[in-house]
């Protein structure tokens, strides 16, 4: 299983020094904390602190565990930090006399943490580096694209088992079960990692009938009935019931980096109206499809697959039930499942070559659940190329 | 499926409320936000801010879903929050005229959303309120040990299923994955809930051998390689190797609330040294179970049970590879798995009848992996009640 070659490390520290030097507010170092960020620019997950400073080589200050940081990270400076009292020396060493304006994760770095690290480095200033490591993450390399890749056999290999597996009197919670241990066994990293503050989801997600209609905690497309108050969200127990959708969005992760993909399938038969819905879904991907470009605008293509699925007639629950509307039909996808571009209203920044888009048009019917496809896309000059493999077809078993 | 009484909810903002009135600094108000603590003071999990003023009822305002938040909650005042700017109004009514002193969830909240809600009502000052109430989250009613409980049946089930499905060749990660889904189906709720940046845990976590020898990136006492440098902790794809120690810890749920057990299983025998191992992290479990009183010191308990491994020969490796130690003995746990009381160094708050620790001597081997065991208890006036349910004995299978 590949570790993150040096060349894509170096790359990565020499772009967010180029953002820290040329941004509005130039830096005079960042401090990387969060897993997901600390994978990407140092190649390893540790409790450790990844001092950037705007030029020369970064420094991996390791609290836990130096001997596996050392041996994953490419990185050529990597030292153990038995104190926090160290940090101000490093900071010193790397970024020069104080005062210094020092970026860190404060989108995901507790307030209390901020507060200690202030105190900590009184001669600094902090400002938010997560828009500039988000912005760098939401471009990914051929290497990059290649794990996604990874990711997407083992994803059509679950749509492949789900015929194998799906039973009459199954609940849905069942078949999640199922299919994420099944995921898990054959490569899964049994974990899924979300930015940000109560962003809580399984690999698998799988809703079906009324239940599945019923709105989650959470801005995702699929709500579900969940298995508890205390979880309202995904499957529950009650057995499916033939001839009604299932819908079954998971995500696959082989080496860090998740490919994001939704299919469904039917105990039996798929109703009429529901094989209509999904039809549409399907028109609404493939016009969506035709507009993932460089140069677009993330809402306008937003607001043109809104009027595809309101000519197609499946406005209606389009991602989401009515007053519940997860107001995106695309999301990026990388080391975390909630990553930038985002295909939404007030998002205007033109997608690049590169981007790695989930797009997932989705319609909650209140008899059915939830309807749809969704595909991981790489944006390209040439248009975009999908990441995903598994066919879109109906997985219809017998009931 | 019980949802949480009316009559706990009310008892537990009642006594936010005492502290927010007669801690050293008052408040006029707490706004909550975080799942774990919307579920116990609301009774809902939704993302929702949970508004308590000093005194007076407290008012749910749901941005997402308003019908789920009135099902689950048996607060009197639930209204939907349709935008943010509302929240001031809200504060005014409930906390009387600016400026106020308010109270949130600074330990897990974000940064930027500290800023966003200092900016958004200008003539507040913010404290963290999460040291009152994890203080109050550690002290468990009846009704919630109940709950404990139900999640100990579940786990028991687990150690049950254990030897039904452990055969030869299997690794750690195809025995976790087969717990982990039969756990969901059984009545789990299939995810965990720890309070804090970068705290990721599946339910179950099984290791074996040198592979779960090595130190993961968590201060957890099991640490192991993991099924990739992403996400390096837990357990591997080798194959568990005959008469070698196979460390299964569980984290069981079936309402919100979390059941901690650890329980050994071996393919074969177990070799000599890890039984004398065994037997050693028994007594020191028995001998702080003789300690978990009212009034005793979890710092004192916590050297004291260093002490009786010492004396018992396993220091060499206790609760962490050397250079590792996690540095506690036993923690709380409840909705979440990281609460109070945390039997460590500095911890000086006496224990309370009602505190829930789950106490798990355990001892790091460079051959065996991890030798040891863990249980849930609560601390009574007439000393522990084990909450966790499984015999202690080996579980063992023909390798």
């Amino acid at each position: 299983m590949a570790t993150i070659p040096k060349n894509e490390i170096q790359g990565r520290i020499a772009a967010l020094q180029s953002r820290m030097t040329n941004g509005e507010t130039p830096l005079d170092g960042v401090i990387i904390v969060q897993y997901a960020d600390l994978y990407y620019f140092a190649g390893t997950v540790q409790t450790a602190h990844l001092l950037v400073p705007a030029s020369g080589e970064p420094r991996l200050l390791v609290r836990k565990v130096l001997e596996r940081a050392q041996a994953d990270s490419p990185l050529a400076d990597i030292q153990g930090l038995s104190s926090m009292r160290q940090l101000q020396e490093h900071v010193e060493e790397l970024c020069g006399p104080a005062p210094w304006r020092l970026g860190m994760e404060l989108d995901v770095l507790p307030a209390t943490s901020l507060a200690f690290y202030e105190k900590l480095l009184g001669s600094a200033s902090f400002t938010d580096a997560s828009p500039e490591i988000m912005d760098l993450r939401s471009v990914k390399s051929d290497w990059e694209l290649d794990q996604i890749r990874d990711a997407a056999v083992l994803n059509d290999a679950v749509y492949k088992e789900l015929p194998q597996v799906l039973k009459p009197g199954m609940s849905t919670i069942d078949l999640q079960a199922t299919l994420d241990a099944f995921m898990y066994r054959a490569g899964g990293l049994g974990l899924t990692r979300f930015r940000g503050l109560n962003l809580e989801c399984s690999p698998g997600v799988i809703v079906s009938g009324p239940n599945g209609a019923i709105p989650g905690h959470s801005q995702f497309p699929i709500g579900g009935k969940g298995p508890h108050p205390a979880y309202p969200q995904g499957g529950d127990r009650d057995p499916i019931v033939p001839d009604t959708p299932i819908i079954c969005d998971y995500l696959s992760n082989t080496t860090g980096y998740f490919c994001d993909q939704t299919r469904m399938a039917v105990l039996g038969e798929m109703p009429q109206e529901a094989l209509r819905i999904l039809d549409c879904t399907a028109q609404v991907l493939r016009h969506i499809e035709s507009l993932l470009k460089p140069g677009a605008v993330p809402e306008t293509v937003y607001e043109s697959a809104v009027a595809a699925a309101t000519d197609a007639g499946i406005v209606e629950g389009f991602m989401g039930p009515p007053g519940y509307n997860a107001g995106f039909v695309a999301h990026g996808v990388g080391l975390e499942v909630n990553e930038y571009p985002i295909l939404a209203p007030r998002m205007r920044q033109p997608l690049v070559a590169g981007n790695v888009v989930a797009v997932e048009p989705k319609v909650t019917h209140p008899q059915y659940g939830v309807v749809g496809l969704e595909n991981t896309y790489v944006v390209t000059d040439s248009g975009p190329q999908r990441l995903s493999a598994a066919p879109e077809d109906i997985i219809a078993v017998a009931a």
